[in-house]
Order: C-alpha cells, then sequence, then structure tokens
C-alpha cells in the first residue's frame, strides 16, 4: 500500500487528509499539496485503528505542519529510578485531558515494552518514542557494552516499536563523526545534552564507525514506509544552554537533516524536524528560519527553547516564552516542558502545568502567525468581559476548573466583579451610573 | 533644590546618579546623560531616607530605562472586597524578597492613607501609587457625584501622597475628549480596562469638561518637581483584548503621552510612559518603537503584554511571554501579572508567583537585548550542570528554594544526577565509561 506521501505525489487526498483538513478548517488539497510537498505530516501507524468514541488505542490523524494549528507533546515515561507503569497512564490521561495533541513514551526503565504497550492501548492521540532508549536498555540488560551494541540491535528495537503501532519515532540521524567533530572542534560550555545524541555519540567514540542511523539511512526509511510512521529526525546536538545555542555543531546537524528529509520524502517517508534548545530570544526567529529553508519546509518541531538557564522549577514557563516565539516565526509543533525540567522526572501535576503552559505557547503563535479561528476564543473571551458574563469567561478559559478555582477562593461581594477591584471594575464604571 | 534631571543638564553628575551606575555596572556618566536626556529615570522621593541596612522606610535610588537592566514592578494593595493591611505588607515582604525592583500601593480599599504610609514604611524598594484610586474613594466617603470631584480634590490627593515619600506615580493625562472619542469612533471589543482611565473618562462624561490631569498638567509638573518624583505617564486608553491592540485611540494617546512627556522634562520633572496591555506576538516590536520613537525614548513600562486573552489562571505565564518579548524589544520596566489576574486579588503566593516569572521575562528580555552581566548567570549555571554540581545549579537558580524542594521530592537513587533521565543522564554519558 502507498504511504500518504506517495498518494498525496499522485493527487490523491486519502482519507487521513480529508480528516486532518475538516479538523483544521482548511480544505483537503492544501493539506494534499502540504503532504507532498512535504511541509505537511500526519502522525498515525498504518496499524493503528481509526478513532473510535468509547473504544482506546485508535486515533485521529493528527496534521503537524505550515499552514496548521501549532500542536504540542507532552513527554512521559519511566526512568531508572521512577518505573512505576500506573503513574505514567495517570500522567497519559492528564496529559490528553489537558489537550495535549501528542505524547511521547520516552521510557527508560521497568519492561519498556509492556509500558509502551499500555500507553499505546490507553491512548487517544498519537504516540512517539525514542528507540535508541530501548536498545541501550535492552543492552545493560544482556551486560553488553555499548560498543557492541549492533546496528541489528537497533533497527529491530525500531521495528519491534513502529508493529507496536507506534506513530512518530524520535531518530538522530544527524549526530555523526562529522557533526560531532565539528562541535567539539568550536568547543561548547555544557557539550550534548540530548540523551540520545550523547549515547550515539558515546557509541561512535568506542566503536570507530559512523551512526547507523545516518549511514544505513535507508534502513530506516523502509520501516517508517512500511508503517507510514513519521520520522522525526533529532537534534542531538542542540545546544544545552544559551551560550552553545546556534553554534557550527548545531547549524551543521541542520543542514544534514535537511538532505536526509530529502532522501525520505522522495521514498516515501514523512519526516519533521527537531530543534533547540536552549536559545536566547534573539537568536529564536532566525533559527527557525534556518530551519525552514535548510530542511524545505519540513515541520519544525521545537523543545523550548528555554530562553534562560537559570530558572529551574519554572521552565514550563521559561519554554512558553521561547515556544511562543518560535510558534509566532513559524514552528509547527512544541514539546512542552514541566516545572520538573532539570530537576526531576515529572509528577502528574507537572505534567499539566507543563501542557497547559505549552497550549498557551501555540495559541499565541497560532493568533501571531494568523492561523485561522485563533483568535476568535479570544474576541469571546473580551465579549465575555464586556458582558461581565463570569461563567462565560470561565468556560472560554483554557483550564476553566483552575480559574473558577481562584475566583471562588476569594469571592466577590458583588457577583458583577470580582475582588481584584471589586466597585472600582473599569468594566463596571462605563456600564453603570457610577 | 534642583531635580536630577536639571543637574544632569547641567554636567552634574549626583549622588544617586553614582548610586544607579554602581548597581548597574556602567559609568555614571553614562546614567547623568541617560537622565538629561530622559532615557533614564531614577525613582526615589527626594524625602525619603537612603537606604540604611536594617533601618526601615530608606530606598536605593533605582535607574530605569535605555541600557540599564530590565526593571521589574509588583502591584500590591486593598480592594473594597479585600482590605486587609497585615496581608498587604506580607505581599509587600514577599514581592521584595523575591526581587521586586519596585511596588505598587493600589489600594482602593480601607484606610488608604494608613495603608499607603504602612507599606513605605516597611519598604526598600520605591513605591508607586496611581492617586486617581484615593481621589475616588474619598469623593464617595463624602456622598459625592463622581462630576462634583474638583481638580483641587486630585492636585491635593497627589500632593498628600508625594508628601508621604511615594516615589512614583501613575497619572492617566492621555485620557481626553479628544483621545477618548476617537476611541469611541473607531469601536472596541473591549472598551477601556484601565481603572483611572475609565473613572476620569467617566468624569469627563459627566462633567463635560477636559481631564485636569490634561488641563493642568503644569500643576502636576510643580508637585512632581517639588519632590522630585518620577512621573508615569499611564495608558488609560490600553487595550484591554488582542483584537483592540493598536488602535486608534491607544497610538493617539501614546502620541499625546510624548508631548507632554517633552514638557515635564523640559521643566525638569522625570517622565516614563505606560503602555499594553493585551497584544498579539507579532504586534510587540512595533508597539515598543512607536512608543520610543513618539516619546523620544522615555522609559517605558509595560502592563504584560498578555499575549492571550483566553488564560485566565494563567496570566502570569501570558504576561511573562509578552514581558520577555516587550524586554528583547527595548521595554524598560515590566509589571508583573500574577495568576489571579482577571479572576481575585492576588493571595501572598501569587505575589511571589507573579515577581518569579516576571523575573524570568525581564531576564530573557536582558540577554536579548544585550544587557552587560545578564547572560553570566546563565553560563555559571551552564557550568554547574556540566560538572554535574547539583548544589552549585540549587544556588544559581533564580528560586533556589523550589528547585531544592522539586529535586528533593523525588530524590534520584545516585547523587550525581536526577530521577528524570536517571543513569540515561547525557551530561553522565559523556564524562563516564557508560
Amino acid at each position: 500500500m502507498d504511504t500518504l506521501i506517495e498518494r498525496a505525489k499522485r493527487g490523491i487526498v486519502a482519507p487521513e487528509m480529508e480528516a486532518v483538513a475538516e479538523a483544521e478548517g482548511v480544505t483537503p488539497e492544501f493539506i494534499r499539496n502540504g503532504v507532498a510537498e512535504g511541509s505537511i505530516v500526519i502522525t498515525r501507524n498504518i496499524i493503528r485503528p481509526p478513532f473510535t468514541k468509547g473504544r482506546l488505542g485508535g486515533i485521529k490523524p493528527l496534521g503537524i505542519g505550515g499552514g496548521l494549528r501549532t500542536k504540542i507533546n507532552a513527554n512521559i515515561g519511566t526512568s531508572g529510578d521512577n518505573a512505576d507503569v500506573a503513574n505514567e497512564l495517570k500522567k497519559l490521561k492528564v496529559a490528553i485531558e489537558s489537550g495535549a495533541d501528542t505524547v511521547m513514551d520516552l521510557s527508560t526503565g521497568g519492561d519498556i515494552d509492556f509500558i509502551r504497550r499500555e500507553i499505546i492501548k490507553n491512548s487517544t492521540v498519537p504516540i512517539g518514542t525514542v528507540p535508541i532508549y530501548q536498545v541501550v536498555c535492552e543492552g545493560i540488560l544482556e551486560n553488553k557494552r555499548l560498543e557492541d551494541i549492533t546496528p541489528d540491535d537497533i533497527f529491530n528495537v525500531i521495528e519491534r516499536q513502529a508493529e507496536d503501532g507506534v506513530d512518530f519515532i524520535t531518530v538522530h540521524c544527524g549526530v555523526t563523526l562529522d557533526t560531532v567533530r565539528k562541535m567539539n572542534n568550536e568547543g561548547r560550555l555544557l557539550d550534548m545534552v540530548s540523551r540520545g545524541g550523547a549515547l550515539l555519540a558515546r557509541w561512535m567514540l568506542y566503536s570507530k564507525e559512523e551512526n547507523p542511523l545516518y549511514s544505513e539511512f535507508d534502513r530506516l526509511i523502509e520501516i517508517a514506509v512500511r508503517f507510514d510512521i513519521v520520522l522525526s529526525l533529532g537534534d542531538g546536538l542542540r545546544p544545552g544552554c544559551l551560550s552553545d545555542a546556534t553554534d557550527r555543531g548545531q547549524v551543521q546537524e541542520t543542514i544534514l537533516l535537511g538532505e536526509l528529509a530529502d532522501r525520505a520524502r522522495r521514498s516515501g517517508a514523512q519526516v519533521m524536524i527537531e530543534g533547540p534548545g536552549h536559545m536566547p530570544i534573539n537568536q529564536i526567529p532566525a533559527n527557525i528560519l534556518l530551519q525552514k529553508r535548510l530542511c524545505h519546509n519540513a515541520p519544525f518541531y521545537v523543545l523550548g527553547p528555554l530562553v534562560t538557564d537559570i530558572a529551574p522549577g519554572y521552565d514550563h514557563i521559561t519554554s512558553a516564552i521561547g515556544g511562543a516565539i518560535a510558534a509566532a516565526s513559524g514552528a509547527d509543533f512544541l514539546c512542552y516542558v514541566t516545572p520538573s525540567e532539570h530537576l526531576s522526572l515529572p509528577t502528574v501535576d507537572d505534567v499539566r502545568e507543563g501542557v497547559i503552559a505549552s497550549r498557551i505557547a501555540a495559541h499565541a503563535g497560532d493568533i501571531a502567525k494568523g492561523i485561522k479561528g485563533a483568535i476568535e476564543r479570544d474576541n469571546q473571551m473580551a465579549k465575555m468581559r464586556k458582558l461581565l458574563d463570569w461563567e462565560g469567561q470561565i468556560m472560554t478559559a483554557i483550564d476553566p476548573e483552575k480559574a473558577r478555582r481562584i475566583r471562588s477562593e476569594n469571592p466577590p461581594a458583588e457577583n458583577d466583579v470580582c475582588t481584584m477591584c471589586a466597585s472600582f471594575c473599569a468594566i463596571k464604571i462605563q456600564k453603570s451610573d457610577f
């Protein structure tokens, strides 16, 4: 069976394209054209059943890319220190309820196959993974040294995850002998902060071989095409602190990812590109432009960017700032960051905070880049405020529960205002005989 | 005695300018020149004693403006519904401890004179007010109709507040018959959302007279010069929702405030300009440019901007996004917004959250606009991260207490990593024989 990109190139509007068009309020032809050109991807593994209300495991096809609403992803998953499946399923539920468009299972602890299958079974949104984590975890269990891991080990895990129904995978194909050398020659304050990137760089250092995800990229394409999953070309060389942003290693990797994206698309595989990271505000628009140009408008999936390094405990805010600017500048997909980033595996509450902060960033970005329908909800809020319709305001809010709680914890004496201004409410002053 | 601006124009470096220069790491001449040109203001009422460690009521002179670190303000104060002085003093303490550079007392409930005096007495940072609130509160107590309030009532309150030691005051001089007519002719989704602006517009509507803060602007200058307090020319016509941003009323008011700023500075009074408000991300840089150009580089004090209207409960985040972009674009002074904005008078915890979010925005902006010394702390954090020095990371954090709490609530099995990645820590992978 043809992949979506192959059908799109031949002018066929697949049912998935129609579904995305309807969800986005654009024409099916706009989606078809975007998929054909590679500026839009649709995340859904072909073995996943379609979404059916009340039945778990099926998903709605999700469009990500140019001209579409900015999407957000929530990372969940165990670590060696915290490997409680039930807790990760709670995070999945909260992430979806709070509005995550996709969820990535980044588990590195416990029974990774089981956890992933449980997450896929219980998710109504597309699921992504970073297969190299499981590759290394299994190597450790088998008492292998890192350099004893073989390309087959890597591709076997990728295949197994695809067979389970994973919809998109992060693959750090741009971490090569050349890009790592360029990074090291220039020197960095904080070296590599990508787990997958660091593992592959270490593997190359020990084995003296090229990264198989690069040297055997065609094997990756073959699996991607077979399941029509989206390859998310990871940014293993993303900067981990502001001072390392936009350095030679990072830009070199982006050039390489652009080349790989072309190869993938020519072969019928959908690709998006991952981006930084930690970055000063003033560098963000240039980075988005660079990625879009070098990767021929492939959808851009950014982690953050975090606009300062000094706010652990508040990195949902530092990344909401960067994410909003990135989205406004053209980024298509934001990976959330939670308050526990740099400190701890997130709690269920952290997941909720992270998703909401990221939704705010995405929505503010959508307004700035003129996504159809984005500002309408803000206008609706303005109307409710003018009417002093508090129930209407709460129901229009991104998190009605929290808005209601704050208002009700300190209720006003008169119901048409709030305790901030009481009778000095500016809206009320203009309506009444003050 | 000459005001700072008068001395600066004559080439004199006053002790306050030296103090600001030292705090900012710039030359006294840079400060003198900025004060003379009006691109920098120094907030300190001449009757306030200088800051002495261990003694309340004295303040360090604070510089705000071009080339200096972006400052942040925390609003506190009672409302008709919540008028507990002790609670406001707690907010003052928390605001200062969390890093607010200034605090504004916006009280509209209880004994306003008493509350303000207590706040001034207990503050180590400059205090601002919006005198029109007290004018109207006293009018209400005397059973006056709004239109019976006289210009003398207004200027008497301003004088009383200046005599108490208030360091800067918001005066909505740009809310005039002409600007309000322009706003109304164009039409708005949410009319005026400035309390002071709405009160003055209502007063003009009833009295058919011009706003005394405009028509008798020289009286205002005279008080400002006498105490050398900073006039913060309020944006009574600021947009209250995204769709009203950058409309004719708002821009007309900015033009007028620019003219008034010139008059004030010529007479020796320091001025800054207040700005929006609610605004889409893509309009923020143009608004900063417009203000700086129309007001001849007067320091720009922004409330927000809030980049979406739909996030009550999270407006510390919506305004951190807008504030960071504003600061990066040249805004000099950010007014914090708390999670309870649009819903309730803030709690003590809200004040802390608001101050930290605003500091993050200001700092991220400072890095982007190249303020000397700003990125050094981020580099220090990167070094601590590279060393896996967790105590060093916590002590470099903007809120060490919260960072420590998150890490300690979920402690790692091995002390050199965190539970997010455990043994998969990218930094550790690169340091060790993984």
